[in-house]
């Protein structure tokens, strides 16, 4: 069963490493967001895209939570005692993957060509997609005005709160060729929006008319996996979100904002009663909380079989 | 007394950290070779001015010669992992001063500006000047056609023999302002070429029409120091390159390079006898070979001494 796994960074890795598990690896194709990337001390860096690199490939921190395992501290080190920018931390081995892809990007190549060579580098099967070749940037507007993405995110800690959104480029950002493919293909069983903030992850490839277009045409159900449990986000933002949106912060809040492109929801066993006032969109509750590999693999299970029971839109 | 040092990178380094020592720090400017920089990963690499940066600033590495004490190589491990270019050495601590560097300059200030901030940050009081703010590259020909410098200094080890030098953008650069002003200051007592190689790192200097104009116009002596000791270099291709060119393989062949230029010559106590065909030119034999930093200063104080002794050219 081919599935298109739409992520952000550390939550929609987990499922998408649960989705490579328990189907084929050459079944999954992951489009990762990438209106966080931005450029820092001349290089392009893109957490959600790397996020997924390190976990699919196995190169994952497990305990930080982000960035590459076995990682050193030196050149970030030596750039504060040289009074550079350290607001934004980058390991040494994570800074061999911004080199060498900005370097490669500025000598022509494309972001997709890039990360498609460097996830077979680290024996990556699925497939690993940027959402488009051309660059979209978050924005986001607080009380003390518009803010770029990550000096919000990484450099103020998610302050001020967010009271607008902006995805500057989406409009006229082409996904690649890949990306439309994957969502084209007639054998496709599933596109999932993973367990990512849906407002600075998923919503930037929302934004985008040509993604919104495909995922519209595509037959395929679209499940999304809430990123709430319980009223609380897992990590990040999303609550604080969802709650500064004027929204109610839930999971059943959640597939509303998704509103009529969700052709099923997997929210937490603990939501299952609140979820039900979502009717007659089909609901499955099950653990979503993924703390183990195995977790993550029963979670996948359970969408997968969710879309399969759902089965095609038309 | 105030002393302007042109210097390559390691042997210069060597003698410049001793000048730095004999003289009050503040006496000493540093004018350093940047025709061997490149473009590296989208970094600027300035492998002379690093070795002086870091030399004069206590932050070599003394047992390898180069680069930083207390390296680490994560990124370049990564970046081998990735399938990227390792040939070229870079290590953690070492990047940041690349990606500082590089990203300033893309900003707009000059490599002047931002060599003599980082100078400030390791608590270097002598003033380290680039040779020049615009590019200069020193090319060279082989039997296997011309090749620029890094590629063949480092990645094929000095290999093949060189023919011919080229210093691409040598005519028409223009040395920064702090250089000119150091070489016409009325105050200064000598100009030092360090025991460099002087076809790669003095040549691209002496290359510069206006450079070669402030040195000819400057009232102090100009001291050379052989970078050959009993037909031998201390360090890289000099010998080598002396004897492609068909040279003498000897402290007078270096000597006799520099021409007229100079107004003394420190040479080695081996070379002492050779050296005296030299006449008229003042020559002095002392111990060349600097291991210690005592040697360092001891050569230092020998080549002050010998300026002070010869005193102002006109």
């Amino acid at each position: 069963m081919k599935v298109v796994a739409l992520s952000g960074g550390i939550g929609g890795a987990k499922l998408a490493l649960g989705l490579m598990h328990a189907l084929g690896p050459r079944e999954l194709t992951v489009v990762a967001n990438t209106a966080d990337d931005f450029e820092h001390l001349g290089l392009l860096v893109c957490p959600d895209l790397d996020t997924l690199l390190y976990t699919l490939g196995g190169r994952a921190d497990a305990e930080r939570g982000w960035g590459r395992a076995g990682e050193s501290w030196g050149c970030m080190a030596a750039l504060a005692e040289l009074g550079g920018p350290d607001w934004f931390q980058l390991g040494d081995r994570d800074l061999a993957t911004h080199l060498l892809r900005t370097s490669r990007l500025r000598a022509g190549e494309t972001l997709t060509a890039v990360m498609s060579d460097l996830a077979a580098r680290f024996g990556i099967a699925a497939t690993l997609l940027p959402m488009s070749d051309d660059p979209v940037r978050t924005r986001l507007k607080t009380a003390q005005g518009w803010m770029e993405f990550q000096p919000w995110f990484v450099g103020r800690r998610a302050e001020p709160a967010v009271t607008a959104l902006d995805f500057a480029g989406a409009e006229a950002a082409r996904p690649s060729d890949a990306v439309l493919a994957a969502l084209a293909d007639t054998e496709l069983g599933a596109v999932v929006l993973c367990p990512s903030n849906p407002f600075i992850s998923i919503d930037p490839m929302l934004a985008m008319p040509w993604l919104r277009a495909a995922l519209h045409g595509c037959r395929a159900p679209v499940i999304a996996v809430s990123p709430i449990i319980a009223g609380q986000a897992v990590k990040g933002p999303t609550a604080r979100m969802l709650a500064g949106f004027g929204l109610e912060v839930s999971a059943t809040a959640v597939a509303r904002h998704y509103g009529e492109r969700l052709s099923g929801y997997v929210v937490d066993s603990q939501d299952a009663a609140a979820a039900a006032a979502l009717a007659p969109l089909p609901v499955r509750a099950t653990r979503t909380l993924m703390v183990s590999l195995d977790d993550r693999i029963a979670l996948a299970r359970e969408v997968l079989d969710m879309a399969r029971s759902i089965g095609p839109r038309r």
